[in-house]
């Protein structure tokens, strides 16, 4: 088959920039190829995993997960802590400022400010947060799953995918929730309740035991990655998988490393079809929802 | 400023998306901030070098380029030689082919069969070049520059930037022709002519001396990032710059320099306004011609 | 101060080298440099954390980690779950094999071998892992760190880096560890027990409180490196910091975050002595520790 | 074969730890793997060029160009520009900096300090360069090769790998000497002489025409790597392949192609053995050439 040279025409949509994408080469055939891809997962009623690393929530990426929710283009997310922190404080009502990465960082901490490459976030915006979750985690008592504090946030929360994530009972697992600044909260503020990772795996594996086909889409690697294709040791492997990744194989960090070699262990299926694009998923993943938005007629998902 | 995040929507536009990236962040709002910028050197009617390395053309990028002439986004092209070559397969019939770098490069050889990543070219489509070039090698003589070689492959040409590059005057410099097939058919089939640099170095300064602004738009860094940035040491440098590169400031090299180093050496004025976007060229550059396009109104550049 | 010239001689020792290096530029004078600024760290009797991430034990590093345990190089370690089955795996006599990233993963699936980049695992060695692991989870109950995990690990174990650790009473935390094949395991066979982090939280909080000099080495980011630096927000910051990756500050993940970024977050204090490496770690790793070695008489540390 | 864990010991020689380094994994096995090639090369008597892209002068690896040279490890250098222009402000006696990437380039541009990353070049080195090349492009005339030129450099030069490359009479090719601060020169005062790399191209196809074995060791990739390698289009093919790059091959580019790729050109033969290392190459050539050096007798190669 030809490599067909990408058009530029006026107007053009996303959605046509990507279909013209899988026909030319490198990673914008990737990024093509992926957006066909998780079409089909949908197509074929797939349970499809969203995993999310990465400071996704700051760099402005909270109404794109949304978006992926209330159209039902993932079946559970599973994230780090740091992005339900900072959806706490956008959710709450403070921003993420544009900032920049040529700055003198000692000065932003004389100013309160923390950053995150080009975005900051003062100090104030955790003060909310801290508010807020202490009140929570006071109310929890006993062995809890990360999933079901997800929930309980996502209740007691509005404008936000959490919100949306609980009303639909889309599982949503952190399973670094401790590693973040809302697992010190909830060490300082909830005494009676124990983290206990035993039932998001229990839950993960259940889920992975559905009479389904399954897909996942991998944003950035981590623990959020190795936590769903962990769970399909027990299972049968995945049947579809996209990864969007800035990391390269070559060092040996799961991070980085190809969906081929998921299959050695059996994470995926030996035929699954998988694509991986190398590209911050910052440009990736809106073309990709903007993809599938264009590729169902609403009511069709 | 707020980060806004970013809203994916039904039949959104590349150009509406990239103005929601300029207000988010990491690469995102780099793109969107780089195709702010570029729309400000058409305005500002600056004279703009479009540098290019990496294997654009086999990727499928050819008929971007030619978005990128016919409708004025660039003054002057400085192209690698590997990228004049495979525009001669495509103008002259010849595909690449879609292909993968999942293969057994030796059985490739055995099918006469070349690979540059996901692309394979035949070498058949270089048969169809070296009698393209042999010809017209044949009937050069005497001192010529390679944006001489250029024109006058143009000249002979359809469908292709390079005639229509011709056509309007633009100067399409290629600094390591040499090092490329076409590079060989001269040493074989150019017998009477030589190619002199000098008159490259020449032409390009000539360029930098107009009374004008100056812009720069460089694609993955090399011998082309390099030899228009280093006109202008002898000139003012340039006022306005976008770099889209895969490499990374931290080992030192050239090609993953930022644009802040060249003003130490006074290649970029001091007060130039510069943005890097670390994404495949092949993803970005697409994007950015269909925010011009939509930007301008027919007939405005 | 002039940059000078790097000699190679015949018979020249890592640690000459890595000397000469901090003279040179790049990478070569970082990895220098981090030579010196951890053996200053050793000098000032600083409490040191060894952050890992990555699959370095796998990679042959076990042996670097058992001397720098041995001679004191480091009072903590924070490592991922994986590093710590493949310990296991190394420890009860299996082996990791010689491998090849080009393969074909389907067959190595259907021979039961698992691949981690160019390195093989045969399921078997799982087998003995879950053995051990089931025996030992089994006689476990009640809310337990992952450090108490690993230390009681440690004391059944003969030959590792974690049975020196424990000798030593080096604490070894494991936020990840039910992110692992030994979280399964726990899962499964440690019905009566409950993996509190909130213990391992608690732990660090207050090693982060002695009255000393703080250091910390940081090898390939991930949830190690957070959760060491998230450890001194309830703290002063490091006084000194060493970081070693292959990722790039440019697409905003914390594994690339430049040890500036931490800063702003008061992780790191604002006079602290940073450097980054940027090397893969199985090579920059094993010179650090020479360099250390030839530094200290036996007993000096 | 086994991973063998690998040891530091107290006084390790460089040869010896990459030795170690042959039988771990990742990186570090494919820089002993290096060593362990470029050795045989050698004791093969194989011809052996080395390409040279990136700063690699500026960041203080001259001398270890001079040793390369003076022990017979290569038979051919192909470089940059860049890197002569920075041996010649060596030569005659000018330093580079020790600098930092953490500065106002705008204040270094008024202090006339140039920056390579983290290197500083204060122009006045440019000023002798200048009085250097100017005497010497003054009293060339008609059509001469970059090779010629570089011996004409190596001639008037003391202290330096051209001298010694000119003694040997081991050829040293720029096929990018126009496309830098020499070419400038050159254009300026060289009026009578014309740079034809026609000349350059005749030499290495003749010297690819021997009757030998053929080796390569490619540093960092960019137009020398492609000049030696495309020079095999009309031979056989490498025989062994080194590749030290920070590249990485997913963006399609030459600089980060594997040399599996070059195999479908026909560039290596299909039995090469070939080895990439992913590593700064300021840390990797050091060791490489210390355990060439010890792994032959004085006289022995």
């Amino acid at each position: 088959m030809k490599v067909e040279p990408v058009k530029a025409r006026k107007g053009m949509k996303v959605s046509e920039l990507l279909e013209a994408f899988s026909l030319s080469a490198f990673n914008a055939r990737r990024l093509g190829e992926a957006g066909k891809l998780w079409r089909k997962m949908l197509e074929d009623d797939a349970f499809i995993f969203l995993t999310l690393a990465g400071a996704m929530v700051p760099a402005g990426m909270r109404r794109i997960l949304e978006t992926v929710v209330s159209n039902g283009f993932v079946n559970s997310i599973i994230l780090t802590g740091a992005n339900i922190v900072h959806e706490l404080c956008e959710a709450l009502g403070f921003s993420h400022e544009i900032g920049s990465e040529k700055v003198d960082d000692i000065e932003l901490a004389e100013m309160d400010i923390n950053r995150i490459y080009d975005v900051f976030v003062p100090t104030s915006a955790f003060v909310a947060v801290e508010e807020f979750l202490s009140k929570l985690f006071g109310q929890l008592s006993g062995n809890i799953s990360s999933y079901e504090i997800l929930w309980e946030i996502g209740k007691n929360l509005k404008n936000s995918f959490l919100s949306l994530a609980f009303e639909r009972r889309i599982p949503v697992f952190c399973p670094t929730l401790h590693d973040s600044i809302a697992g010190l909260h909830l060490m300082l503020y909830g005494k009676k309740v124990v983290l206990d990772y035993k039932k998001d795996m229990e839950k993960i594996i259940e889920l992975c035991s559905q009479k389904k086909k399954f897909g996942i889409v991998i944003i950035g690697g981590g623990v959020p990655k190795n936590f769903a294709l962990q769970a399909m040791l027990l299972s049968d492997g995945f049947d579809y998988a996209i990864q969007i990744t800035t990391d390269s194989p070559q060092f040996g960090g799961l991070s980085g490393a190809t969906l081929e070699e998921a299959k050695s262990w059996c994470k995926l299926k030996s035929d699954a079809k998988a694509v991986t694009v190398y590209c911050d998923a910052t440009i990736a993943l809106p073309m990709l929802v903007c993809y599938l938005i264009d590729s169902f007629s609403e009511g069709d998902v």
